[in-house]
């Protein structure tokens, strides 16, 4: 059994818990492969390119937060992440630094429980071309530079709900509801719903709302404004610019991104920690 | 066959529609019978009590509009429900009364399509007594004439999700939520997501946001604010005060509320006329 | 020169900086009065009736939070109020516990600094009699325990501006803007705006915003929906029911409430601390 | 006294309007000057360069809708305007064309009213050079293409309000209130209320909300997250690129623009109009 240990090398914190986890499986002959940029930065080898290291590990450790396993999810490729989170409370990264050793023996031990959440799956179209990806929060279409407010157009198997004039459009999984769509007014939903959620950015239109829709829909987005200033964003990184040429179509993909769940955490808790539910804000 | 009517009697077009529909009925020798209100208004016979209706009626047509609708699901006990709607365009009562015969006959002909609407069982314990009750749209914890904000909490499944602050927690269906929860700031469920959502009104915690959960949970909602001024509404009905020795629990009914559907109806499309999404309101 | 001591009795650390206050006071000789509920439960003497207390003080001292000197305010009538905050940082009530005997000496040596904040003036007309009343928050006219949602009308200046479908119109000063307004998607005005905030809870009419006019306006709210039930909410206290027969005017009161500043306090500094604006929360 | 016509040349309604305009000028042997766009649409003259045509027009007529007189504020120079609306009612633009003559005979009798309106005036240091250019609506710096959640810091008066996370930061006069503030949930802003708006768009922070301060203030917003991809826009229009080493403040301008008032428009009609207050949106 082989570990794939990807590292968030910006931080100092994770560098070190990576450097002591390798020691640690060293000592204990656990089997493991780095990304070429962790080994790169922790000065550590075996390696192997982040595109292939689903081949090789039978299991991802992320080191960092919920942004280094969105990265690493991006790669996984079915096979199951322990998320590692080494700093504020994470939605995605279920284990604390001193929890780490613990999850990973149990893995060993074949003595774990999934958590499968559901992804998008994306595609592109536009002159001839046909661009597919995958994203575990969101996809979002987005005005970019374009100063004015553009004409998006939206809709669900075929039938067009709404030329939103709108900053954006964001499709989001149970996932990303707490990311982006959170920002935009979206609902929180809690996973394993079986649902997405469509929330426009910044609707001129007022009697506008985000919309829950049945996971096994598929939407499909296009720009209606001219110009090519517009742009596709998945997950909080640039996939391309779009224009009205471009056909975008979003559908829950095949695949599950595969997480180690931690039994010990409860979902309502995290919400109430990383929301301050407890702190009451009043005048 | 027979079709149990009901009209709302505080509308003239609804009584006009219903004795029209009653003397057509007469004339194609289509056995009907009215409520008891609806009877005395329209000075037709036969009549039953509502309550009782179900047992003796096939299908309910209900002539008004939403609310007329909403009421009847209340007595329909799983029977069929024809929703004519003689106002503004509904997102429940489907036909047009230009279509109500066309739908009557074909219910005739037994060809038609169902809509099952997923709704609420409550049930309110306190001081030795339970009270059971169904709700389509959505059950309502709140404030009343309480001038302060009250603390509510609520538990999914028995983990404590929060103690909100605020003026009272919407639990919707999908069905309801294009009423109060909308209004509260919830999302729009497309009909059939499998879907509740928890909406709290005018949280005093900045933090809070509407919750999307699985329909197969079980919420458990209480005050602990010492008082007996709070209600519990459902279906923009009062049912009881409410005190912190009550504890409501809402979860999935067992049978749905049943709809014949308008195959011509697109429910996009009457989103987007309710809600005026062709109108662009911008400055 | 008198000062009016005001102790929040339900708070146990009030009642002991109160009796700590009154001890000091007598060993520097200096004169005070409390109210008689103060009075009751701290055991001293000598006391006045509340709505007496401001013939006989020159300065109130608010021993407890901002809803003890939101309590206070109503009957200060113009003389200047010292707020001593005994829990979380509040708006009103800017000094801690630390400062108080500091700000005190320095009322007597007259260095002191006033922030005069502008409150509501509000008349109830109904049935031949008018009540009056003053608000340094906010007025809320509210659906109570009425299940449905009322038609509220207000007028500016005697221009019709909506028939609000909602739960209630809270009427806001900038003191209150923070408070139940910001609860019902309301702005945060900073205080000295010569603005005042009409705000819709929970508007049926989803085009329906918050609005923001100047305070030099009269402001005239009518329930357009018949029955009893609805109330008249004033600074988080019930005023009197409210149905369609009454006519509720809203204006700047010719007072203002008088504050003792805190020259040490930052109002942004005070926003960023109560909202954790500092504390980001993101998935 | 000397007209300067300026016509949105996008619209063949305007055209028509300006070319009838134009011939019954010159029948009553009216003075005007066309802008060099509109004089080359039109084919007609004299024209001037839109920069300069305050140094000899008395008055301005804009012929369009709200973005036209818009554009026309960034060159009138304190010359009052004359809003001719030629499709949807508007906010800016007062006069229906049917009322196109009627005020314009007015204004030549000096019977007419001015309606000031404050705009913004904003300067942008920043390696060495500073531009200053003055916004009638709004200025917005946002992020642009960058796919991430900058940190925007924003201080008022020098006193730092928050370093908000967030796709932009909104800065709008009441004129600007119902334009794109609003869509990112600012409040309505009755004009002349003499306050601005900050409204942050998609804050990643939850608890941050619009806060509207007196127009006495001075507003410094700075961009603290690395990069050159975010943007300055000013009433709908790209000004430019913006780093951390830009500087933005912002403050009321000196001078207002100042709009010939129809004085049979009552604002609050507009706004019921243009947000369809009448029309209720139920479920």
């Amino acid at each position: 059994m082989k570990f794939g240990i990807v590292v968030n090398t910006n931080r100092p914190r994770a560098i070190a818990a990576g450097k002591e986890l390798i020691s640690w499986m060293r000592k204990e002959q656990i089997d493991f492969v780095l990304d070429a940029n962790s080994a790169e930065n922790l000065k550590e080898s075996p390696s192997v390119e982040m595109e292939n290291m689903h081949e090789q590990a039978d299991f991802f450790v992320s080191l960092g937060g919920d942004g280094t396993l969105l990265g690493v999810s991006h790669f996984s490729n079915t096979k199951p992440i322990i998320g590692i989170n080494l700093g504020r409370l994470g939605f995605l990264a279920e284990f604390c630094e001193h929890e780490m050793y613990d999850v990973i023996k149990r893995v060993l031990q074949n003595n774990f429980m999934l958590e499968n959440r559901t992804q998008l799956e994306v595609s592109v179209s536009g002159k001839g071309q046909v661009r597919n990806f995958t994203g575990l929060n969101d996809v979002v279409i987005e005005k970019g530079t374009y100063p004015g407010v553009p004409v998006i157009s939206v809709s669900i198997d075929n039938n067009l709900v709404s030329e939103y004039r709108a900053d954006g459009v964001i499709i989001a999984t149970s996932t990303g509801s707490t990311g982006y769509s959170l920002s935009a007014g979206g609902p929180i939903i809690i996973p394993k719903s079986k649902v997405f959620v469509v929330t426009p950015v910044c609707p001129h239109m007022l009697t506008v709302r985000p919309m829950v829709i049945c996971d096994d829909k598929e939407i499909e987005v296009r720009v209606e404004t001219p110009g090519d200033r517009f742009v596709l964003n998945c997950d909080g990184m640039l996939i391309q610019n779009i224009s009205p040429s471009h056909q975008i179509r979003v559908r829950k993909a095949k695949n599950t991104v595969n997480l180690i769940a931690n039994e010990r955490r409860n979902y309502y808790n995290v919400l109430r920690q990383k929301f301050h539910w407890g702190k009451e804000q009043e005048s």
